[in-house]
């Protein structure tokens, strides 16, 4: 197979290798087949994506000179979903981003100017490793303000996006074979993380009405997890939210079990309705959740700043080790966010993304109306999370949608014990109106064509 | 004593604790110990720092309900020097950084407009994981330029500072308990980086001369080492320059006992006299070599750039690492860092920055020409590797600088075997000369008062 053919050096080094459809053709295999060998092989070094012109073959050390004594980490590491959202197509459904035309692109000139007159010396300055204190004092107030609840800038740690702060996480509190809690489903790259650090990974289902509280605390007195990894407030993929009293009952339970709570909260101001509930770290009194806030992602993600709450205890191990991971995220990224943060304009950009997002969602809703697909209509974040009907195969409507130059995440990516799966995650949030509209036609096209 | 004065409550939780200056009086112990115990509780997490105005007492979650089972990594994580550096005294010379009064401030601004002018979007999307396309071309040109050795861009690695490259290469090839080979004395962000993750050390020492080749080899035959970390341009904190022929066999034998090279090469375009010999890397002909390169230390710390050229077999491993790191550098910094690397200023800057620093240098060895203090006059670099005169205990003068508000960093701190050092590292590149003079001179007196 392929394999055999790049390893007896049918390409040479550095040589780009036909197009997956050349390759199906002359193999005669299901264009899937080429697309599973080379993401394959490219977990393997053996190949490389170039400028997303090609596959491309690598330099011989990997596989032969090294082959008995591999390189990388104990724990192999990957990231299925950044893989699959780097493939060649017209019309992404993977990506849970906001168009960048709905963000407010053309303001942010005048805000780093601003910046620049304000602190003429923010380049040639290292912010603390912590974060910037005006903007630590910001946030505290913000928090206070809008969860009510009183937080210290002393709490604040300011990282390069959530992704940095699940990170610095794993880092700090799991050891090798440390017990791990995840929903199912659960945020895939928050999956690669945890596995990638070693940890034994046990889960509890996240359904419409939140979780099974009984399961969860069967979980946790059976396994003793050290962390419990949650994203409960329009949940990634589902678009739940975990009620009220659940989560009350959560923190009561994190601390009788001694189980840190580990909140991702990344999309609570993208609601179509009412607010959501507050956050489960507000009705925590154990000290015993570091909470995750993602503001980038819908302001400005090329800044990356996200910041987490940590109970103070906890404070200094995650500081050392964001001095050892980076030494801080830069300054000036977290002062442009700051100026940003604290105009009136951020209020206005929310409305208005609100009701952009809530006419995308609709679009995508009434698209796949005429078809047996069925999903729990979100109250916010990006994505729809779809149960196909029995007798489609999520694998071959993948590779029939790739054809069709249309990609979606398969549900099997956010199942942490990598079972089958029937739904898939559409994302509605980056592509226009009638490129979503071309693009779930197309879907459901290949879908009918599948069937 | 002090720990027990705190865990009996003798302060409240958040409470700030009296100065180092009144606890040795009230306790009559030596302001040092006094130091040296708050170092010590905030690495229990037992008291906390507060906008360097003073120590504060930690609430009380971690020595009490968590006592049985500590919360932390299985491998404790410390960052001393930057514990140190964070000492409020008005004259460190503990900064191995640039007075921002030396670097290029106000141009920056010009280049962030013409920047948000090319990219109207440059916030609102992510730079891909391995970093800006662009960018990694132009890097890829200048190594070619100026080492004469062809690096394609998609070796190349953008990543946020020295730091974040020197913690992607141990998590990605380190397993807990495989052999790291270090220099002594090394720099010691990344002695705690590899320690952090569990590494084994053995080091072999660096002078003057470079290394003992013979003891290289027999190390790397013994403990089959999995890397050796090494800086051997204007070496931190010695200053020593490997030479080329040591350079040449290093190579070699990496590849023969398979031992990976991580170069971490900071200060090759401050140097004094003649430019340094070509960087480790360029001799490489077997994909042995990592070679990080930290470009934003003297042009701008706080867009925080880095770049490492990375073997083709290792580079997607190395990605996956910066994926789950934090998703790719900010592309705004690697955009405005681009139009000042490919400007003629880039030139310009470091012409001045050398006279600049070796000024400095040359002012700080007028003072200690005084005293009886040795040292070999670096051919560039930041720093001065000072050897005290027999009689001159480092913590005391380290004690007695204090008092005085002068800090710099103990031998210790570099040495990767926590041996005792009679060497002490001097910057001189972040004071400008007047106050260089008055730190040396207060030091100086230290050391009189103290031998």
């Amino acid at each position: 197979m392929l394999v055999q053919r790049i390893d007896r050096r049918e390409w040479r080094a550095h040589e780009k290798l036909p197009s997956i459809r050349q390759l199906a053709l002359e193999m005669k295999v299901h264009r899937l087949t080429v697309f599973k060998a080379f993401q394959m092989l490219k977990q393997q070094n053996k190949v490389y994506v170039k400028d997303k012109t090609g596959y491309y073959v690598q330099s011989g050390i990997a596989p032969s000179e090294f082959a008995d004594e591999p390189l990388v980490n104990a724990y192999p590491r990957q990231n299925l979903l950044s893989a699959l959202q780097s493939a060649v197509v017209d019309y992404h459904l993977t990506q849970a981003l906001i168009d960048p035309s709905l963000l407010p692109n053309q303001y942010f000139s005048a805000y780093v100017k601003k910046v620049f007159d304000l602190y003429p010396k923010v380049l040639s300055t290292y912010a603390p490793v912590e974060g910037d204190s005006e903007l630590r004092e910001s946030l505290a107030r913000y928090f206070a303000r809008t969860c009510g609840t009183y937080v210290s800038s002393e709490q604040l740690l300011i990282t390069t996006g959530a992704q940095q702060a699940i990170h610095l996480v794993a880092q700090s509190f799991l050891k090798p074979r440390d017990t791990v809690m995840l929903e199912r489903p659960s945020y895939s790259a928050a999956i690669d993380t945890f596995r990638g650090q070693g940890a034994h990974i046990v889960t509890v289902d996240i359904t419409e009405s939140g979780y099974d509280m009984d399961a969860v605390e069967a979980a946790m007195r059976t396994y003793k997890p050290r962390l419990f990894y949650i994203n409960p407030t329009f949940h990634n993929p589902t678009g739940a939210v975990v009620p009220a009293s659940q989560r009350k009952r959560l923190v009561e339970l994190a601390d009788r079990y001694r189980c840190l709570i580990i909140e991702d909260d990344t999309y609570p101001d993208i609601y179509f309705g009412s607010k959501p509930v507050p956050p489960v770290y507000t009705f925590d009194t154990a000290e015993s959740v570091i909470y995750i806030r993602s503001f980038c992602k819908y302001v400005s993600p090329g800044l990356r700043i996200a910041a987490m709450i940590c109970p103070p205890a906890l404070m200094s191990t995650l500081v050392t080790a964001k001095s050892l991971a980076d030494n801080g995220s830069p300054l000036l990224n977290q002062k442009i966010f700051l100026h940003y943060f604290e105009s009136e304009r951020l209020q206005q950009h929310f409305d208005k993304l609100r009701i952009a997002l809530q006419i995308r969602k609709e679009v995508m809703e009434e698209e796949l109306s005429r078809t047996d697909w069925q999903w729990v209509s979100p109250g916010g974040g990006l994505n729809l999370w779809v149960q196909l009907p029995a007798g489609q195969d999520v694998s071959r409507l993948l590779a029939a949608a790739l054809e069709r130059s249309v990609a979606f995440v398969p549900g099997s990516y956010f199942d942490p014990d990598n079972r089958a799966s029937t739904h898939i995650r559409l994302s509605y949030s980056y592509l226009n109106e009638s490129r979503l509209r071309e693009g779930i036609r197309r879907l459901v096209e290949a879908g009918n064509g599948n069937s």
